[in-house]
């Protein structure tokens, strides 16, 4: 029997740390498996070794574990060495070029969930998969094992709508004009999206300016079918949960192997009882997706694989070479969305996307016939009944209903960028943006942002504004505006574009 | 400024803990590097995040970093943002299949040496030499660059020799025997070999029984120019350390991706000063190599890596299909050695094996002439010559050089297994007597283990003795009893293999 030390450390799997000799007397080599036991069950962890902090005779249990077990420090417990999951011979099998079957993939799936797998193995897999790809019949099994393996919100309304966006682009707030309209036209659209991990604002950090955004599954669900919509942050429900321990890994290598790409969206969206999807594929120069015909590519392959899963999708492709409308940053993309509701002056891009992006929406819903949705959306949108929609959901949501674009607070502190030379906007930097914003503290500091007053192709004098940049302490504002002076976010220039040779660089 | 709190536990790598509200306030995702300083310096570590354990305003330090900078419960540390080490960029550039530059994988194991990979990222380096290879020029990069990010033993005499076997069969104490052979014939072999991780013996193993196998480098070189001989572990050396961490990785999922089996063989040999390596190939069905073409593949491509590096290199393919000689475990194998030295009955194979090896190795320093080295090998050795020499090198590394083969102490406790009809030794596998060694103790138990009475061939006699398994403790023997009657390590037949349909199955 080993006495228990707690480790108050939690390590995102089932981890125990054993003393040196303990592990050599059992023949536990690092990272093998020991299955431990106790009167309140038993589980397999996976095993670290060490020769000082754990003495012989004493396992150190990591949080996962011990609260797993019910542990407390000093109960006893007993060891044998334990199997590795069989999931670790199909990550091979892929590293080696085969087919999974789906008992294979759904046996990866629930190690990954069950907190089975190292870090190590979890890389050895994504690598694996980023490597050796997947194919439509492995995708399709991967999502069915991504649903099953976590809660699924089964609506008693028909249809059920929902949008999202690949992502890719600064300011892309679209959603929190185009549920309101989709809802106030009776179609059910539980949104659910995700907080910023490397933009300025996700749709949940951008929502969270007007109404809490974490609510449990139940929650979603009656508020999606008592208000029509939500604009929640899928992170506080249990969909698919997978996806998240996988991207943790994938993070450090930037890696977003297309076949998980897939999967997570049409997992997420399966879980979350959605029957009709438009997918927003931003496209173009510095976004995620480059070209048009790669964009297309990418849209059959998610209707394809839709089909197999039971969602109908469709695909919009937008234009992403520079930001949605002017603003980016949670707090100033929050103001623009509601100006847009309110029907004060708002970008055109704005509402041009929103609108058609609900368009589809209802059509798809069956609300009005094809070529016709997007009108609908407009009407909504000017009638005034998308911004009533939008609060009935903040309110129902939890936040203040009386809310308007006058009153959101932004970054106090602000500095204006302007015009250095006469000329022309030669593009707007999305990349640059990204770090101008994050360094001005977005997403934390709800405030902190950019607000674009010129785009590509704008004419410009010497001295007109082109962006301001807002922080909420003096620092991060001086910080930012170092950065933007040095990435140049909206560089302008004459038509002239160049002299060969250029003895400027000389 | 951050308080630090000390984390006792080693994580492989420099890593701290940081307040999940610290880590958005400054940006900072799980697995971002954070640049850490103080008055004892500064250090780039992994960040991990939590929302209990260290409150906001403190970090925590886990013992490889806070040994670095020295720091101690309480001080005060600066924290920033820090980059990302730039060989993860190579090791996307490997996953996509491009070949690495000199520098690109230079920068990579020093990342890999210096701790600044995570488990994810080295687990992702892995996997992508595993899946996409590298070519003769990458590996020969590889093994200059784990050469240079270790120490390196610079011998005052020439030639200096040493033979590595790639392992893969148990009993292989094959180098007790040819080290002294060679060493008596004023040959300087400074042996350097692993413990055994899957194994139930590594020669270091075996060697210890005899005498302590832990040495710096300045004391190899001086037993070696003095003595002529060594046999230590690599372990206690600091030679080539990036592989040690390399294979900590490969470890869970039983990778061993043959570039970084060829590159870390060379580099631990070239560190060692060593100028001609003889390399062993076990060969057969149940070894690491199954077939002679295989192997003379591997011996090519070491050759022609050899060459590269500057070490001559010849390969020995030898019998692999069962067990060296008839002992398996670290006491039983010594004592079967020093049978073989003091001239007592030994079993041929190891006796023609540790000769045969001997002999080329004599050859490939010029000591003798092509085709004469076997003979000179078994001259010394019958001469009790070679007997000496290895007392020497027991004596020069703390043994006690009066020992003898019947001093040898062995598990006490002991089971028979006996031939349950009469027939024919159809095999002796491999991985069933690994097994069955190590759940009777080996190789932590040193007296723990198997004598193989018959081997492949053999005739034998219902109640005729087929092996003998050891063990310290009569719960392991009994445990290596059952798991030895379920694997049949050394099963019998007649000359009659199977009958179809066979109604004993039914």
């Amino acid at each position: 029997m080993f006495r228990v030390r707690l480790i108050d450390i939690k390590q995102g799997t089932y981890e125990v740390l054993l003393n040196i000799e303990d592990a050599e007397e059992l023949g536990i080599h690092p990272l093998d498996r020991v299955r431990m036991s106790c009167e309140g069950g038993s589980l397999t962890s996976i095993a670290n070794i060490t020769d000082t902090l754990i003495g012989k005779g004493e396992i150190g249990v990591f949080s996962e574990a011990a609260s797993a077990l019910e542990l407390k420090d000093g109960d006893l417990v007993n060891i044998v060495p334990g199997e590795r999951p069989s999931s670790l011979q199909y990550i091979k099998k892929k590293m080696d070029g085969q087919k999974l079957a789906g008992q294979e993939i759904h046996a990866i799936v629930k190690d990954i969930v069950d907190n089975n797998l190292s870090d190590i193995e979890l890389s050895a897999y994504v690598s694996a998969v980023t490597i050796r790809g997947m194919d439509m019949d492995e995708i399709t099994d991967m999502v069915n094992a991504m649903v099953e393996t976590g809660d699924v919100i089964t609506f008693d309304k028909s249809p059920i709508v929902d949008v999202h966006s690949i992502g890719g682009i600064p300011g892309n707030k679209y959603a929190l004009v185009t549920v309101p309209i989709v809802a106030a036209n009776g179609v059910t659209i539980p949104k659910t999206s995700s907080r910023a991990i490397t933009s300025p604002s996700g749709i949940a950090d951008t929502m969270e300016v007007l109404a809490p955004v974490s609510h449990t599954a139940q929650k979603v669900k009656y508020i999606a079918e008592t208000v029509g919509g939500t604009l929640v942050w899928g992170g506080s429900i249990n969909l698919a949960p997978a996806d998240d321990k996988i991207i943790r890994v994938e993070y450090p290598l930037s890696l977003d192997p297309r076949p998980q790409v897939l999967a997570s969206v049409l997992a997420k969206k399966k879980a979350a009882g959605v029957e009709f999807l438009l997918i927003d594929i931003p496209t173009g120069h510095g976004a995620k997706v480059e070209t048009e015909s790669e964009a297309r590519g990418l849209a059959q392959d998610f209707i394809e694989l839709g089909r197999r899963v039971g969602i109908r999708v469709e695909c919009a492709i937008t234009y992403g070479s520079q930001p949605l409308g002017r603003a980016v940053g949670p707090a100033l993309e929050a103001r623009e969305a509601l100006m847009a509701l309110e029907g004060k002056e708002a970008p055109r891009s704005l509402v041009e996307k929103s609108c058609a992006l609900a368009g589809i929406l209802l059509e798809m819903a069956g609300v009005v016939e094809r070529g016709r949705g997007k009108a609908l959306a407009e009407e909504t949108l000017s009638s005034g009944r998308a911004l009533s929609k939008l609060k009935e959901v903040i309110a129902a949501q939890g936040g203040n209903p009386d809310i308007s674009s006058d009153a959101i607070k932004v970054g106090q502190y602000s500095y204006d960028a302007t015009a250095w030379e006469d000329g022309y906007v030669q593009m707007v930097n999305n990349a640059a943006v990204v770090q101008v914003c994050r360094t001005a503290g977005a997403p934390k500091d709800k405030g902190a942002g950019m607000v674009l007053w010129e785009k590509l192709g704008s004419q410009v004098k010497k001295g007109d504004r082109l962006y301001t940049i807002y922080a909420e302490s003096k620092v991060k504002l001086e910080r930012a505006k170092a950065l933007a002076q040095r990435l140049v976010p909206v560089p302008i220039g004459g038509m002239l574009l160049g002299r060969v040779p250029d003895y400027r660089v000389a």
